[in-house]
């Protein structure tokens, strides 16, 4: 064995390319010699000052400059933050796919979306499975989460075991009846593994995460004792809360409907790789709801966050198609805010009882639960597997802090423990783990079709232009003589509303006059000292007279 | 008495211009006849969508409207949301100001900044006092909240006693020992109220809110424990977490400088008006405290919101003009993020990390307490005054519906429970309670030096700017044969990276030129054709080849 390894080779590298310092796009680079194994490839949401950008995705230089050297793609479980930016990986480097059922019928649908098919190899693997990649080893050991088929990575190396908790809790009492496979955990922590990198998410939150069957028990409650419509906003991929709505709805004699894109998305996957199971005539169209009684009705719907396009949020305004709230309606939050949503659900829940709903919500009302584990939980994993090292991942900084800590607790030496960002190359050897280099990492922006090609001058701009908008002066100008010929007109968008400045516009033009024909006057300047001088003059007379300062376009037009 | 009462018209308007179905800008008015009393104005801070405006007033035109009716400005304290609107009433409307010494004196300061004085007849009170506004008799009574001399009021109008609350929490052992005034409120509950107006900010806090003491407690163990140098971040205007914050430095031989603007002031104004106690000596200059270890100094500080422009998000990212984060620094987060600023916290803290800081944050950690009461305090407050008629304030429309049923539970009948929002007239007579029309109501943006110049059409401009950016197109003609003699050019910003879309916006102006030859070659149209078509290709090409939408500007330039 130990002749084998070092035939080899002993080296190996783990390389964050996204999710540490940060929740969302979670992506990790196991690499042995000229081998590497990529693990998740997910996309985050952009930050507020991300102005106009639709999804943000690693940055895959890395990947690219090796291409040759990547080996397999393995998927821990379907969420987008593990699997939305595959296809923008595919589409570069048509790597194989392993991740289990639920998850590749998720992968396939981006796919298709994108106009793309899954790479040829690719497979899906059952929780237990072993998968060869490369050198590589990749055992998928059974997690609970959020999403059915969760599953953590054992990966066999040159060095040693590596396992990857992917995302995970404990939960004791799982809705569809499938474990986290302690057994196997606890005997690879007898075996002996070299490397623990193991999901951060709770790392602040104490004890234990509480098991989803509480949120079916309260949501139970809910639908015993709600006389009307009930509305249920949850996580589109969480199919387990759906089971058990969809079984709550045919205890109580209710119909259910679905609405929203996503949502219908991931219960149509799910019905088809029968993860979620219905009674028949339980499922009907939206329309077809309607001619059931109000307390024979349920809705589960996308827009537990607020997002201003989502079916519940249109509802909340009376702006959609085909569902209006009215007095009587329960409407129940199953999701917490994520961070940075807590503005827009406060007001869709806001809006819903101004419609007259009443609005289960909150944290007392128990009907949401987290998917990850809880400090003990936490504790739990390291405790099972025991491993020499440890590396906080999936985590804003301040997590994978705390969840060092944690490791700590436990006995891990403070100097076994790595604590790095996105880009640290982790090297380990059977014996040791040090931090050895950096790689090209970040974020690339998507904003519509373009990837990566709004940058920091871009962004710059649009955060100029949203504050104060633009003032635009157009002069136009005898190439020959450089005599003005037209203008200068100026023309403002997002400033000022033009019809109650006038007078400021006014005096704006004949300062810039009298500075364009000053210059002129002298000599026919470079265009570039003109323009400046008309910037000049316009900032310091807009500053004083309004305090704002609008991004100001001199465009000179030779005729 | 039912006589004079009589004689002085029983009937009394309530019209909230400010602070119902939101958080913030609270302005009330109180009308009798031709009498009207303003009770508080404050400001609120804009909603993410309010792209570049810098806070929001109430809209002030019905009391402008009535402007000779005006009596008085009463103020319940001097919190932001409460006071920070003063200057743009003043400035239009000078009406005397009463508030305790406090308040008024924090008000000045405001009115000072602005070039303004206290209007002629304003004065401090001092809680128990009575002021004659008008027809109406105004008593202040003292209730504890997050800011000394907070008081509520009780109005005596010709159909009955209202009771406003202001902001209130029953703190049971107050910081500086000034307890509520539960006898003055059981005696008005026993000679009877007309209506209560109470603040709703916590209606969905089950229990009590806890002592601002307990805080005290909290910060004190952190400071015998730490080792190096302590930063503490709370709310500027929280004078008496100050207090204890000086008090514990004291204690444990520390020195205390004060960094950022806004409690700079505050620390100022208490303690010239004796609202602060400092032993001699502890409060020095940011500079001479460098002079002394570590363990003996403490930062007290402002950017406990993570706002971008703070002192402490400044030092998170080391770029403070005197005080650099380092390895041994305990920095503690005396605050909770106001919704809408939890990514800015997070990212605060996140960076503090990153720097080598320890940080105390968030609930577990006790050094926060709300300065308005939980559901118990506002069921004893109703209790205490026993109105005959009760009216939810202060708070989003949730938490006004979970005041309203807070009442409801409290033996209030629901018709005599009046659920409004801005703008809604609340008549009274001593019997009865009625909604009885509207006003004009609703935000004045204030941006820079504007206030109100920035409408919807603005804000739209500057959403879609920030969003894709923008295309200006510019072309000069000439007046008198229509013939193209310059252009089209092309500028862009905010669109996408130029140097990396040079095919495209070629190609864009390559159309653009067609479409312009085209158009004018059947003959010369009206401009505004002429730009409409440039727009129609333009944004169609661009959204096929990118997705997005941004705003295209065609100019055309006569000469």
């Amino acid at each position: 064995m130990a002749r084998q390894q070092r035939e080899r080779g002993q080296r190996v590298q783990a390389i964050p390319l996204g999710g540490l310092g940060e929740i969302g796009k979670n992506c990790m680079a196991i690499q042995e010699g000229d081998h590497i194994l990529v693990v998740d490839c997910g996309l985050s949401f952009p930050e507020e000052e991300m102005l106009g950008i639709d999804i943000v995705i690693p940055d895959f230089t890395y990947l690219l400059e090796n291409r040759d050297k990547v080996r397999g793609l393995v998927l821990t479980h379907g969420h987008e933050d593990h699997i939305g930016a595959v296809p923008y990986l595919v589409r570069q480097l048509e790597v194989p796919v392993y991740a289990t059922r639920l998850t590749l019928g998720l992968v396939e649908g981006k796919l298709a979306e994108a106009g793309l098919k899954l790479p040829p190899g690719s497979r899906a693997v059952k929780a237990g499975d072993t998968v060869k990649v490369g050198p590589f080893a990749v055992e998928f050991i059974r997690v609970t989460h959020s999403i059915p088929d969760s599953c953590a990575l054992a990966i066999r190396t040159g060095a040693g075991v590596i396992v990857h908790t992917g995302d995970f809790k404990f939960d004791q009492t799982p809705v569809d009846g499938e474990f986290a496979d302690y057994q196997r955990l606890a005997e690879l922590g007898r075996e002996g593994v070299l490397a623990l990198l193991a999901d951060s998410t709770n790392a602040e939150r104490p004890g234990y995460t509480p098991s989803e069957r509480v949120v079916g028990k309260n949501l139970d409650e809910i639908f015993r004792l709600a006389r009307g419509r009930i509305l249920l906003a949850t996580f589109a991929s969480n199919v387990h809360r759906i089971q058990q709505a969809i079984d709550s709805a045919a205890r109580w004699d209710r119909k259910v409907a679905v609405v929203g894109r996503s949502m219908e998305n991931t219960v149509e996957v799910a019905l088809k790789l029968g993860y979620l199971h219905v009674p028949d005539g339980i499922l009907v169209d939206v329309e077809e709801l309607r001619r059931f009684p109000a307390q024979n009705q349920v809705i589960l719907t996308t827009g537990s966050q607020g997002e201003p396009m989502s079916a519940l949020t249109r509802m909340s305004v009376n702006d959609h198609k085909s569902v209006e709230i009215m007095p009587g309606d329960t409407v129940v939050f199953a999701a917490t805010p994520i961070p940075g949503n807590e503005k827009d659900v406060a007001r869709t829940i806001n809006n819903l009882y101004r419609r007259g709903a009443e609005v289960i919500y909150g944290r007392e009302a128990g009907v949401h639960v987290s998917g990850h584990g809880s400090q003990e939980e936490q504790k739990m994993m390291i405790n099972l597997l025991r491993p020499r090292f440890f590396m906080p991942i999936h985590g804003e900084y301040r997590m994978l802090v705390h969840h060092a800590r944690l490791a700590q607790a436990c006995g891990i030496p403070a100097d076994s423990i790595l604590l790095g960002e996105n880009g640290t190359v982790f090297e380990f050897t059977p014996q040791t783990a040090a931090i050895a280099g950096k790689v090209a990492s970040g974020q690339v922006l998507v904003d519509g079709l373009g990837v990566g090609d709004v940058g920091n001058i871009v962004l710059r701009d649009r955060r100029q232009l949203s504050q104060d908008g633009i003032l635009i002066v157009v002069v136009a100008i005898d190439r020959e003589t450089g005599v003005i010929v037209g203008g200068p007109d100026i023309v403002s968008r997002g400033f000022v509303y033009v019809r109650e400045s006038e007078g400021l516009l006014e005096e704006a033009r004949d300062r810039v006059k009298g500075t364009l024909y000053e210059t002129l006057s002298r000599r026919v300047p470079e265009w570039a000292v003109l323009k400046s001088a008309v910037r000049d003059v316009l900032s310091k007379y807009l500053f004083e007279k309004t305090r704002r300062r609008p991004m100001i376009l001199p465009i000179i037009m030779e005729v």
